[in-house]
C-alpha cells in the first residue's frame, strides 16, 4: 500500500492520482478557478504553484476565488506569475496587494459569507475547476478537508472538475472535525439549523460525486504558521478596557458570566483580545467565529472557554504542533463549517454574537474603515468583520490609537473610506480606553470617542475640529473642505496635522 | 352600548377609557415612550397632542421611540413643543428634521430591525410607557393594532404601561390582518419560521396582560394619507430599465418568471419602481416589503401580484378609502408584520429578496448615501434600507440622476456620507441607465457606474476626476483632496462644480 492509499478510500479513484503539473494543466487560461483556504490554512499547495510555473512558458490568466487569504506565499507567487486577472473575496499579501493598488488585479472584496450564494444564484461567472486540500476522500468520493473548509464544499459541489490535493503532512485525525451544510435553494430555502456554536447539522465531508474527482495530486507541504504578534502593553490595555466593559455588562444584568458567543476578527490585536479573557472572571466561554487563533486553544487549555466553531485554524508554529498532535483533546469541543455558515447573518443573529473586529482607523462619529490606505490603497479586504458587525448582538472595532510610530491617529474626523456605518458600531475601543455609543446621536458619539479613545497627542486637535463643525450645524457636523484634510497632510508628509506640537519629536 | 364597546371586549377594561389629556398625565418629564407609527400609518393620535398642549404649562421632556415616522404632523407638532429630548429611530418630518440639524434633538438613526432587539435586552434605556392605536382589545386583553405594526407589539410587551388608542375611523375589518411574532431570547433563540411571504407564525394581536392596559383612550382621526407623487418620464425611465435587466435575468436562467419576493423602499420613486412591473411580462409576484404602498394595490388590482407582507399600510387619499372599503377582497392575501420580522436579516435573506431602496446620491465606486444632505444635514434616516441591502438577492438603488434642476449630480466622485458601501450594492439605476457592479472590482465599477447612470451634463467632469485619480494609483482612486470638492461647492454657490458649461442656463 502506497503512503496516500489509506487517504484515498474510493480505491476506483487511485488511478486519477497524477502530478500537480498533470493536474494543472486542466485549467486553462480564461477559467474561473475555486481553490481551497482561508486565512492561511488548509490552502491548495501544489497545484497553484504549478500554475504558476506554467504561465512563465505560456500566456495564462485566471479568475481566481478562495476562502480567504493563502499561505506558503501563494497569493505572491501567483501574483509576480501575473496568472491572477481576477481575485475575490480576500487575500492579505503585500505582493498580491501592490497589484491590486496598481490595478493589475482586478480585486472584489466581498462579505465573506456571501461569495457562494452569488456562484450559487449565477450572479457570479461559473467555477471550472475546483482544487481542494483534502485529508482523505471516502469510500464515496467525500472530500475531507483539512484545517479550513472556506468556500470549498461549495466550490467543489459547483464546479465542473475537482483537482484534490491529499496532504499527508496534514493529520487523518482531521477527520471529524468539519460541518458540512449547504442552504436549500431560494426562494423555498429553510431555516439553516444551526441554533448554538456545537450545533452539528451537515456531513463530515464534501459530497461530490466521485466522477467529478478529475485529478488527485498527492502533497506534503505544511500550512504556514501565523504570523500574529504576542500582545503587548497596548494590545492589553486594549483587552482590560474590553474585559471592565464586560464585567459591567454583566453588573447590570445584561450579559452572564458566560457572556455570549464570541467573535474574534484575523489578527493581532483580536487573537490579543482573546487572550485577554484568560485573566477574566468569565467562564464557560463559546465561540462561533470565522478564524481560530492560538487564543482559542489558550482559552481551552485554561479551563475558560467549553467551545469553538470557525472555518480555519490558523496558529503559531508552536501551536500549531501542539494541536495537530493532541487533536484528539480538543476534537469535541471543536467544528469547522463552511464559511457561508460560520458568518451567516441569520445564525450570527440568531446567536446574540459578541463581535470583536479590528480597525484601520474610526472616525469622531463612529464609522470604521477596516479596509483602505488614505481611502485608496486596498490593505487586506473587508473580510467577515460586516457579515459579524452587522447582524451582532455586540459590534466592538479594536485598534490602538495611534500608527506610523505617532505620525498618525487612528481616530480622524472621517475616516476615508467606510467599511462599517455608525449603524454598525456599538463599541470602540482603544488603549487610551472605550467609547459605548449605543443609543447616543451622532453629536453624542463624537464627544465619547474623543474623551476616551484618542491619543493625548491628537486630542485637542479632533475637539477643535468637532467644535468648529458644530458651529456650522447638522446632523452630523462636519467641515467637508477640511473633514479629510489629515489624511491629505499624512499623504503629502508622512504627518497627520492635528497633533499636539510639543508630542512632535524633534 | 357606547360606540366603543364593540371594540373593547374585555368588559373589565371599559373603566379604563379616559381622555387623552388623562392618558397623557402618566407620561412624565424624562420618561422613554414607545408609540404606534410606521411611515404615517397607524401612529397613536391623541395622546402624543395632548403631551404637546402639556408642555406649554409645563417642563416635559421625553425619548420618543416608534416604529417609523409619524403621521398628522406629529412630528412637527412634538418637535415645536421642544417636548422630544431623543427621538429613534426614524423619521421624515421637516419640522423636526430643522430640530435635529440644529442638535437640539439627539436623533438616534437606526436600522429598523434592531430597535427593539436592543430594547430587549436592555441596551437601550427601559419603555416606561407605550402607546398604541388599536382596531380593539380582545376578551383576553390582546391589543389589535391599525394600519401598522412597526415596533408597537415589542414596546407593549416590554413597557410598564400601555396606553391604547382605539381609533373609531380604522375598520374593524383590520383585525386578522397582522401576524405578531416575538423572536425567543439569545443566545438560545429558534429559528424565525417565516419560510414565504405567506408563513402566519405568530398571533393577530398583541399579547399583553389586561392589567397592564393603564388608559384606553377613544378616537376618530384619521391616518394621514401618503405624500408621494405619480409617476413621470423620469421615474417611468427607471423602471423600464429595471424591467429590462430584470427580463435579462429571466432569459439567462437566473430569475423566474415570477421574480423572487420584492421589497421597496418608501417614496416616489420605489412607488413608481414597483408601479412599473404592471407593464413588465412578470407575473405572480410576492412582496415581502416593509411599507406597502399604493403601487401595492395596483398590482394586486392588475392580477400581477399574489401577496404581500409588509408592517405598514401608506396609501394615497383615494387609495385609502377603496382599500379599507374592499378590505375583504385584499385581507387574505396580505400580512402585516412587527418590522424586526418584516425587515429581520434571517429571512430577508433566506427569501431571497429584490430589494429595491432610494439613494441620495452615490458615487463614482457604488457606494451610497441615503441619509445626509452634504454629508452633514439629516434628511429622514437608514430606515430599513440596510436590512435589506445587506441581505438581499439582488440589492438595487434608484435615484434621478440630477437634482436642483440640475445643479446637483446624484452620482458624485465621493459620497459625503456612506450608508451602504460598495459591498452592499449590486445594481444602480438612474433615469440614465442600469450599471450592473456585481462581481466587478472598483475601477470596473467607475466605469460601468459613469457609462451607464450619470447624466450627460457632469458624465465628462467625473470621468476627468476618474482618470485623474487612476493616474494616482490604488485599489480604489481618489484624489482625496478633491473627493468631497463637489459638495463644497455646492454648500458655498448652490452648484456642483463638474458640469458640462453648454449645459448651465444662462
Amino acid at each position: 500500500m502506497t503512503a496516500y492509499e489509506s487517504r484515498v478510500r474510493n480505491s476506483a479513484l487511485r488511478n486519477r492520482v497524477s502530478s500537480a503539473e498533470e493536474a494543472a494543466a486542466m485549467i486553462r487560461d480564461g477559467m474561473t478557478v475555486g481553490m481551497s483556504g482561508f486565512t492561511r490554512a488548509g490552502e491548495a499547495k501544489a497545484v497553484p504553484l504549478a500554475l504558476a510555473e506554467r504561465a512563465r512558458a505560456e500566456p495564462l490568466k485566471i479568475t481566481l476565488l478562495t476562502g480567504a487569504s493563502l499561505g506558503n506565499d501563494l497569493d505572491k507567487t501567483l501574483a509576480e506569475a501575473r496568472v491572477l486577472a481576477r481575485r475575490m473575496p480576500f487575500q492579505a499579501d503585500p505582493g498580491l496587494r501592490r497589484a491590486i493598488n496598481a490595478g493589475e488585479v482586478m480585486f472584489i472584496d466581498q462579505h465573506l459569507s456571501e461569495t457562494v450564494e452569488m456562484l450559487r444564484t449565477d450572479q457570479l461567472p461559473p467555477v471550472d475547476i475546483a482544487v481542494v486540500e483534502a485529508v482523505a476522500i471516502t469510500e464515496s468520493g467525500g472530500i475531507v478537508p483539512t484545517t479550513s473548509v472556506g468556500n470549498s464544499a461549495s466550490f467543489a459541489i459547483l464546479a465542473q472538475k475537482v483537482i484534490v490535493e491529499i496532504n499527508l503532512s496534514q493529520p487523518a485525525a482531521l477527520e471529524g472535525l468539519h460541518d458540512i451544510y449547504i442552504p436549500t435553494h431560494r426562494p423555498t430555502r429553510l431555516p439553516i439549523p444551526v441554533v448554538t456554536p456545537e450545533s452539528r447539522v451537515g456531513m463530515p465531508f464534501i459530497p461530490v460525486p466521485p466522477e467529478k474527482i478529475a485529478a488527485i495530486v498527492i502533497t506534503e507541504k505544511k500550512d504556514s504558521t501565523s504570523t500574529i504578534h504576542d500582545p503587548d502593553d497596548g494590545t492589553r490595555q486594549i483587552a482590560g478596557h474590553l474585559n471592565e466593559f464586560l464585567l459591567g455588562e454583566v453588573r447590570k444584568g445584561r450579559l452572564g458570566q458566560s457572556l455570549q458567543p464570541l467573535q474574534a476578527g484575523i489578527g493581532t490585536i483580536a487573537n490579543a483580545v482573546m487572550h485577554g479573557f484568560l485573566d477574566s472572571p468569565f467562564h464557560d466561554l463559546k465561540m462561533y467565529s470565522e478564524v481560530l487563533q492560538d487564543s482559542t486553544f489558550d482559552l481551552f487549555d485554561a479551563g475558560k472557554l467549553n467551545f469553538a466553531s470557525g472555518s480555519s485554524l490558523t496558529l503559531s508554529e508552536n501551536r500549531y504542533h501542539r494541536v495537530l498532535e493532541r487533536l484528539g483533546d480538543y476534537k469535541h469541543k471543536l467544528i469547522l463549517r463552511p464559511q457561508e455558515i460560520s458568518n451567516h447573518p441569520e445564525v450570527v443573529r440568531r446567536l446574540g454574537i459578541i463581535a470583536i473586529n479590528t480597525a484601520l482607523e474610526f472616525d469622531i462619529y463612529g464609522n470604521v474603515n477596516s479596509t483602505h490606505v488614505a481611502g485608496t490603497r486596498m490593505m487586506n479586504g473587508i473580510g467577515g468583520s460586516g457579515d459579524f458587525a452587522r447582524n451582532s448582538y455586540l459590534s466592538i472595532f479594536v485598534t490602538k490609537s495611534l500608527a506610523k510610530g505617532g505620525d498618525v491617529s487612528s481616530v480622524v474626523p472621517m475616516v476615508s473610506h467606510v467599511d462599517h456605518s455608525e449603524h454598525d458600531v456599538d463599541i470602540l475601543v482603544t488603549e487610551v480606553g472605550l467609547a459605548d455609543l449605543r443609543g447616543l446621536a451622532p453629536r453624542e458619539r463624537a464627544h465619547t470617542i474623543i474623551s476616551n479613545c484618542v491619543h493625548n497627542s491628537y486630542r485637542d486637535g479632533l475637539l477643535e475640529y468637532y467644535r468648529r463643525a458644530e458651529l456650522r450645524g447638522g446632523h452630523t457636523p462636519h467641515i467637508l473642505e477640511e473633514a479629510l484634510s489629515w489624511h491629505v497632510e499624512m499623504e503629502k508628509t508622512g504627518r497627520m496635522p492635528g497633533r499636539k506640537p510639543e508630542t512632535i519629536p524633534a
